[in-house]
């Protein structure tokens, strides 16, 4: 039977001489590999009690909604910023170059919910932090962070050790 | 019992005075909102023979993945310009002020494949017809263009009249 790993491509020195770029859209090539990806998603919160959904733009959203809708769950997109029409709470954080800003519905949390934050990919781990910081700013808990793929090179992990952090497939190196 | 249209969020005067802006994030503050927006898109794709289903970034995809979840089947993220690692087919397309440009991986569509498009709102149809076109010229086949909503002063249906349009909820006006 075919695992996660089995439908994720990898592309040799991408996007520069080095780097083995992991590329998740191949789990969404095949009804099957999209399945599993988000059923082996959904086994990393048995036993989580949440009561939230968040999912970070745009890949977040790709996993965080069907896993959302098998639980029954609100879903929260954190976006960039200027793209929510309500009033909001943003986040700035460093990238390697540079700085970007994210945001959410101020009302989309409420004070004591429990929050599962969703990514494709762990690298750093900032951008998962910064939306982290937005969840907790409205007074929610981050009771579990998921990701499908995690490079383990980058102390992404480190990065995150304040939180209860789990990923379907883990790499080592960047 | 609630429908699809009790979740939606009004917001008059948004972005400009005059327009009432259709705030789809709504339907995701509650599961069961969610649960019920998905499974009245699904409803309309009942009949409908098709091998792929693909979403428009970023509020498709959020419509599109569980869709895919549930029945089972691919689903081709059509992306801005950029974002997607291996090889691409662009469209570019006027908007109301300048252009843009989405693509989607030249490999996720194999010729003869019937795809099922969607996105979260119909206003003038350029995006969708700009998505269709891609997935024309890698030799799919659109069966159906799927949205949550529709704003019908904006004459989508008359820009997509070639296509299979459906959509949730329908609102006069802009």
């Amino acid at each position: 039977m075919k695992k996660v790993e089995d439908y994720i491509i990898t592309i040799p020195d991408f996007p520069e001489k080095g780097v083995m770029f992991r590329d998740v859209t191949g789990v969404l090539d095949s009804g099957e590999g999209l399945q599993l990806s988000i059923d082996e998603l959904y086994k990393l919160l048995s036993g989580v009690e949440y009561d939230v959904i968040a999912g970070v733009e745009s890949r977040g959203f790709i996993f965080g909604m069907p896993l959302a809708y098998k639980a029954a769950k609100p879903f929260v997109p954190v976006r960039k910023k200027g793209k929510l029409p309500r009033e909001t709470v943003e986040e700035t954080y460093n990238l390697e170059y540079g700085t970007a800003t994210i945001e959410i519905h101020k009302d989309s949390i409420r004070p004591g919910q429990r929050v599962v934050l969703i990514d494709d990919l762990m690298a750093t781990g900032g951008t998962m932090e910064a939306a982290a910081h937005l969840i907790e700013r409205c007074g929610g808990v981050v009771v579990k962070m998921l990701f499908l793929l995690e490079l383990e090179g980058l102390n992404g992990r480190q990065k995150l050790s304040k939180y209860d952090v789990s990923s379907v497939v883990s790499y080592p190196g960047k």
